[in-house]
């Protein structure tokens, strides 16, 4: 690991979890400090610099953007690639941090799944203005998407199983970290769903109470820091878009 | 880059160009020998079974698959991270590499979105099926996305103006390549957008020409290693989803 001196600053949007919560996680569990900046007094400002390209020469397409120090990293998965190696969360071969990027982009795209369900048409427009679009999405989600996605990190559990319980390695990975938070987003846009569904998947739910109770990140839970799964966000809770009881 | 002893296998289906796509550029500039298995005579066997956990400890949700020796890579983005580091596709700083792999993961997002274009509601049902959905989103796609998106790396080119054209470097990476592909695969899908729409984007159009100029890119784009588009594929060429002229 490299000695780190300066802070981090994080970009992303001050009132969601969404994708930025991953990198959340990750520098909350590091124990490193960090400035989640668009929370401050300076607001969008930040952000709306960074993205900015006469500004910057790597101006990301969108947040989250993690600035240390010179560099300035976009993409979710870039970043936690990037914070694994320095801080811990990834292991060191080769094969093994392929094998962590791999999990981690199929996370990703599980999570743009979970975002389209609520906007299968555009993100240019309300929900309001594509229910009956987001209806029948969700009815896909919910019956063919989260049973085959979940059902595989079961799988990869299970192919790793006595290793602590962990995905991808002996240790915890910044992919455990993931798979917390997709099964908590999960449970909260879905909760009638994954109550059927989940005893299906006792590894990943095992794994998800793992890392919900390790110290840094049970303390972050409880924090201000931890914005509350909300309506703006990418797990959303719409009671029409659940599972019917 | 470390000697390469083996042959590479590259798994992906034998009819579409598809995420697999990105791989084959990549391979092909890199001119080194693959098989691309599933186009031989065992068909989709050899898919069947990487697919398998019980067979591949690392087995993937899905193609494209890069098996390297013992290394078995999911995800096309991991694969290009990969494949770039190993034969000079790619720069070696940490900064440049980050930056690689950050444009890339922003390709992979607008190609998802050029998918979901004619699957807006389920991946597991035809598009037939969900024509009315899939004109709103292409709407959308075209007079939103595209622009966004195609604007964002002419502005990444820009800023990389006087290195020789390339997006991230002073020497072509698999970031080019993917851009070139991105390019032919909106030209075919998109035809009348994308000629009204393209004047904005010189530098990304003249990096599409100097990409398929490339000699080996040349040579596989007239073989018959280079599967044609088709309907089956990501980028799909719907007339009724184009803008009408």
């Amino acid at each position: 690991m490299e000695p780190v001196s300066e802070r981090y600053i994080l970009y992303y949007w001050p009132t969601i979890q969404g994708r930025g919560e991953f990198v959340r996680l990750a520098l909350e569990e590091a124990g490193v400090p960090y400035e989640d900046v668009a929370r401050g007094r300076e607001g969008m400002g930040p952000i709306e610099r960074v993205l900015d390209r006469e500004l910057e020469l790597h101006a990301p397409f969108a947040p989250p953007v993690l600035r240390a120090g010179e560099l300035l990293i976009g993409q979710t998965t870039n970043i936690l690639q990037f914070l694994g190696a320095r801080h811990g969360l990834a292991p060191r071969s080769l094969t093994a941090r392929l094998w962590c990027n791999q999990l981690q982009l199929t996370i990703a795209d599980i999570v743009a799944e979970a975002h389209d369900v609520h906007h299968p048409i555009s993100v240019n427009s309300y929900y309001e203005d594509q229910k009956k679009e987001a209806s029948a999405r969700a009815k896909d989600f919910r019956s063919q998407r989260i049973p085959k996605f979940l059902g595989y990190f079961e799988r990869v559990l299970d192919n790793n199983a006595g290793s602590g319980g962990y995905a991808a390695s002996t240790k915890l990975t910044y992919v455990d970290l993931s798979l917390f938070q997709l099964v908590a987003g999960l449970r909260y846009a879905f909760p009638n769903t994954m109550a059927r569904l989940q005893p299906q998947w006792p590894r990943l739910i095992a794994l998800h109470d793992m890392v919900a109770a390790r110290p840094r990140i049970a303390a972050y839970l409880k924090s201000k820091r931890r914005i509350p799964f909300n309506e703006d966000g990418i797990f959303r809770h719409y009671i029409e878009l659940d599972e019917q009881v």
